[in-house]
């Protein structure tokens, strides 16, 4: 891990320009149409290696050091029962990804991906690790049933600490998770608020909380949404019902954006914090890459209402950044496509007959 | 390339016994319930994890020396104008595959995956290339409008040839595709006979045939079903209607599944090639893993008739072998998550709270 001293840390939210590059996209395009297969006949990588070329600047992009960033906090809602874990699991997962046993682990290492711990509000302390960053804002946010789960003071320190995480690792891509027992409920409330929709239509099952205890979790999630339902701005919304790994995840959003990077996205949570940062700066849309749509009910309404579609859809709620890993390789495909196939002049292969008629 | 003599080489179809092992099934599923994870949150992932398990035999599978294998082959059918590129494509592309510029050439170089080339029929004799099998039965198949594509004969020396191909490589796993135009043709036929539907529910633009040229397409589609209305079982249908690089699937597919290695399917051609396979032998199913579904629009109702799901929906339709190669990575997953992933127990992570209770 390397810190980058001269890179600019902007306070706050920084703008994040459009990638507007008419030429480069009209040339991507073009060669994407040369390549020996009939036009458009890989599909959704196409468009996949067409966006990759448009993030990295490059006809010929190629992806170099990707970082898993696992942004890691506690949620003083789960005191409500929202998820059917105990709030231990949260430190105890942050363990076992470190020790090589998560699921994130398994994958991260299976396609050469660096994996990092960012511990933006983990309630108890963690024993220093070289893949540990510890960026703890708090010791888990308040109970957003009672209070804001976080002061405005704590969701900035939250964001810029995903900032300087973003900072502090090299390569031109980030995959981002999470870890935090209760946050499945925290991104069902950011979505319930910021596109507008009943909670019932945004909450599910995360870890597994189902008929009884659903009914009471959709009842915690409405007092809470009454609680705040002042809050409209995208941070306040946050501030209000977020957590501090979402909040750290929005920072590395914005963070990875400006610089560039491309962005894969995993999940259900994951989603949401993109979601918050497409409120404060559009663009960053451009730079996202989502991995995998989640059997969280409320992802495919998530994604809708960003306009943005997904690679996967593997039935999988795991978090941790895991559908973002297992999509990775399709990214790598998609560069490899646009640097290595062979054009219909290169390889000397005949096109398509004039007029496609029968004769 | 090494030969196995002392694999046993049945003529014709060999059976297929069914794995049967409700042991080993019930402890991957204990394994899989009991890694550090929400029950099932890994998906569609656990299930592929459980086939892999149950094909090779073990709860720690590990997948070793991959092969692709690309049967090629030209078809009479074509001089009736039913694909967007002329017949010279066949063998220029096996040329383009060999040279290392086509889409399955780059994907098996981005995952260790040797490719093989097997020319079952292709129009044009092909120079010598390490890569390349000469298992030529024809060149090409004869015109399906007018005569069956295949004697019986050429048929089954079609088959015995993909039986051989899969004897001469090591490994415990292929990856199917293939390369003919027409071939799309071709396909859209067997399940037309097959499942006995509408060949407007079968065929597609395949290539890249459209408008009127796609009118005209069904035409002969229609007309070649006619011309072989007694045909029915699959042998039959595939000689009068299929092409010898399907047969050499089909023979692939059963000496593979005969070895118990795991078969990844690609697209519509390759997997009407395992719809005939399972009409001889169902239990060839078992070991299928199919890769992506398709972007022609048959491929979907053919699944269907399967009872099977693709993994991946890219909206692609090149063929080659290109989805299965493409979602290669993920097989690499599901086994890693069973050999790789802590349990609760080994990483000391606390289980879901008893009952989900709300206190």
């Amino acid at each position: 891990m390397t810190s980058s001293p001269d890179t600019p840390i902007a306070d706050g939210i920084p703008p994040i320009a459009s990638l507007d590059a008419p030429a480069l996209s009209e040339r991507l395009t073009s060669l994407l149409d040369h390549k020996t297969k009939p036009l458009r006949a890989l599909g959704r990588l196409e468009d996949l290696a067409h966006q990759l070329g448009r993030i990295l600047g490059s006809t010929a992009p190629a992806l170099t050091a990707p970082q898993a960033l696992v942004f890691a906090a506690d949620h003083g809602l789960a005191r409500q029962g929202v998820s059917a874990y105990p709030a231990d699991v949260t430190w105890q997962m942050v363990r076992n990804m470190l020790a090589g046993g998560a699921a994130i682990s398994v994958l991260t290492r299976q396609h050469g991906i660096a994996l990092k711990l960012i511990d933006c509000g983990v309630a108890q302390a963690l024993p220093p690790h070289p893949d540990l960053m510890n960026c703890k804002v708090a010791t888990g946010t308040a109970d957003a049933s009672e209070q804001p789960a976080m002061t405005a003071e704590q969701c900035a320190q939250a964001i810029a600490a995903g900032r300087r995480a973003v900072q502090a690792v090299p390569g031109n891509a980030v995959l981002l998770g999470e870890m935090g027992i209760g946050n499945t409920s925290a991104a069902a409330l950011l979505l319930a608020r910021l596109i507008d929709q009943p909670v019932e239509a945004c909450a599910g099952a995360g870890t597994g909380v189902q008929g009884e205890a659903f009914a009471r979790k959709l009842q915690v999630l409405r007092k809470v949404l009454a609680r705040h339902a002042g809050a409209h701005a995208p941070l306040d919304v946050l501030a209000a019902m977020g957590g501090l790994e979402i909040a750290g995840m929005v920072g590395a959003i914005l963070q990875a954006a400006l610089e560039r990077r491309v962005i894969v996205v995993d999940g259900f949570v994951t989603s949401a914090a993109v979601l918050v940062a497409a409120r404060l700066q559009p663009n960053v849309l451009q730079r996202c890459v989502f991995s995998h749509l989640s059997h969280e009910q409320g992802h495919r309404l998530m994604l809708d209402a960003m306009g943005v579609r997904a690679l996967l859809q593997m039935d999988m709620r795991l978090g941790e950044g895991s559908g973002a890993a297992l999509a990775w390789p399709l990214l790598e495909s998609a560069c490899r496509i646009l640097r290595e196939m062979a054009s219909f002049e290169s390889a000397q292969v005949s096109g398509q007959t004039s007029n496609q008629s029968i004769p």
